[in-house]
């Protein structure tokens, strides 16, 4: 694990630009597995208006959705937000989507296999740990892509609770499949995440706080700003430990 | 995960020391660990001969060992029996060997950050799914190389009990580690073996069986003999259930 | 580059048959490009059974042809031996064998492009140094895919002047796409072959004998038997000089 | 190879900075070799800060030089200018930089044998199309390191001329030098250049103009303005050539 931890949300952002910019200029098909969200807001400003710009230089990238809420229309919550985001801004051709729905996790398994695997997968974190859509209480660390029930009980509803027509499942890369990422990027701004962040880095890996599995990912890139990077310091021994 | 499936023991260890050979046989310096014990035994008789007579084609390899058991000697259990199977028939230059001890995680951990990386981690599987030094009651999937203590009231003590003065402590390579290595070979024979082997493919994962956690590497060949097999058979989805 | 001297033929056709099962047996998709030809043929003979026995281990592997001689048929000279050799014993389903034609170069260097690119290049040597469709006196070192019209008066016309009808034009991967193989290997077998393989190793670089540029490769592994390395001797500097 | 021209020097230079920026943010060792000189100035102004603000997130990164023109002290002429342009306002350490200098190349070549490999070079072109030390009248496309004597009969002499005490000898990586990177990068700015970026691209291959060869790395990544760019345009089938 790599931390580097930057001023403010700004060079966060423009950080995390650089790593996408430079994952994508190759000579070479790039698959990437991209956020949506408000982390990554900053990053995806950067970036939308480059990619605009020179359609022809990046029609080597490919990208995946890695999670999906279904909400009644033919596309979801997190593919409406990553068009919204990224792919409308940015011009990226629909042949060069794949997007995760509740019933092609075997052709998306199929594809990635045939096409090279993923190069990157940029993940956000939340403030319960969550990444993708591996929530406390519905993680499953043995599935690579899997499906779940989601229901009003459930310790996160609130986050989904708007959603309307109500989701009733949710699909999401399991940690295997961010395993197979040649880098996992995981971004965290804001004092909000600042326990979350603390907890990846030190607390025991335990599926009811997902992201604690993310550290043993053999090429994880974390990128955090200084607020969210209030409870940790360096442990001297090149590892973290809490404040 | 891909599983090769073998007639027997004679072809199981044709099958991985061609594996080994092609892993070898690369122009740049190439990282292996290796498993001392009986399933790799044939698979060193093949090898260490074409080893032993060409030491210049081959000192691009370098070997790590990824446990240790102290014996009260300078050379622990597994070094001794890694020096009688293949590092001393094959002719291995001591500075080609890399053992894993008590005190120098922290050199192993950094020599392999500096050098590359694992190519490949060969393993066996104790029909109790302990894989390297990852037993039942001891293992820690959180830590890439991690110490513990042993005593008599271990499940499985047996395995070490005849070790005179007896252990008590043991070092070894965690999962991280094991993920950091490009590809993962578990090689499995016989009869005893087979319901670790189906709960390796079946089972939930979890850390009272360890090596079911190896199934979500994400490069891993898993070696087999018809007689660990017995238990499984294709699921027709392209993975394996029990029969 | 790296070279290994086996004793004889049935040594060196061990050796690569070991190779390229190594390189197949990954849990991803596997590009080779392998050749036709009397040199492969003991490594066929060991491949091929073992593929035959197991379709379902080995569906993750695609075989691209690198040139083809055309002679009148749907299949030309190289698929056609290529059937015969390792594609029909082995069973290699018709889905993953992508064959070069005179007509199908962009789509071959897109379908590689698009998944992961070659994995391994097997490749024999002329006694006139040639590798592949790259002859001496039409060998073009800059182009990645390249035709070229072929007629009686090119000195090696005798290695084709037994088809029927006579061909006219013949197509090659050229030295660039043997640099986008992860690893080249080059198989050298008997006196006929020491002259060219010297030459390889100590001559100067030249399309006139096209295999001299092999040795710029960045992982070329050249496996030749004793006849073959007649001529050569390790200069005692990691290299190789004329005896 | 990729292309992309961006509109001016200032936009080239954000873009190789964050090229840069993506490949030394690894959870692993990196190891980069960078060229001196006028055209990285841009980059190098942007990188230095961010480099000399976070010693430790960087300490992954190693630095080779890829030539050098002794001058009579004890650090040559690129040594030199990278320490003033980067190694020193960046605060790299000593221990991280490995200069090539006309006795190690032994050293140097086992050294990057040993440690995993350049990840990206990063090289400048001249007019003369020349790259690294690979000069017209001097290049060897054979060789990985080399050798070799300058005097003022060399058509490039006047490049060297003010160097007190003349030079006599050069050293350079070569090509296959260059292949054995990840990634090649190449920045061309400005007018002066935009004849050697038409010759790279679309001219032939031959070590009168070095640069020429470059083309045929498996991942060459090229960063020109528009002003290098002034002669070339797309082919309408993915290439490029002479407006």
């Amino acid at each position: 694990m790599k931390l580097v931890i930057e001023d403010d949300y700004a060079a966060l952002s423009r950080t995390t630009a650089a790593v996408l910019a430079g994952a994508m200029l190759q000579d070479r098909r790039v698959n990437l597995s991209i956020t949506a969200g408000a982390t990554p807001a900053g990053t995806y400003r950067l970036l939308a208006p480059l990619l605009a710009a020179r359609p022809a230089d990046l029609d080597n990238v490919h990208f995946y959705s890695f999670d999906e809420i279904p909400n009644g229309t033919d596309r979801g919550v997190t593919r409406t937000s990553l068009d919204q985001q990224i792919f409308g801004p940015a011009g990226i051709d629909e042949t060069r989507i794949h997007a995760l729905t509740l019933d092609n996790a075997d052709r998306i398994r199929a594809d990635l296999r045939d096409h090279g695997g993923l190069d990157l997968m940029l993940m956000g974190l939340g403030a319960d740990c969550h990444f993708c859509g591996n929530m406390p209480g519905t993680t499953r660390y043995d599935a690579d892509i899997y499906l779940y029930e989601v229901h009003p009980g459930l310790p996160w509803y609130h986050l989904i609770e708007d959603i309307d027509p109500a989701p009733t499942r949710v699909v999401t890369f399991g940690f295997p499949m961010v395993l197979r990422a040649r880098q996992a990027v995981l971004i965290v701004s804001g004092a909000a995440k600042a326990e979350a962040l603390a907890e990846i880095l030190t607390g025991p890996i335990g599926a009811d706080r997902p992201g604690t599995i993310l550290r043993t990912h053999p090429n994880l890139l974390l990128i955090a700003d200084r607020d969210a990077a209030a409870l940790i310091e360096p442990d001297g021994a090149g590892s973290w430990r809490r404040r």
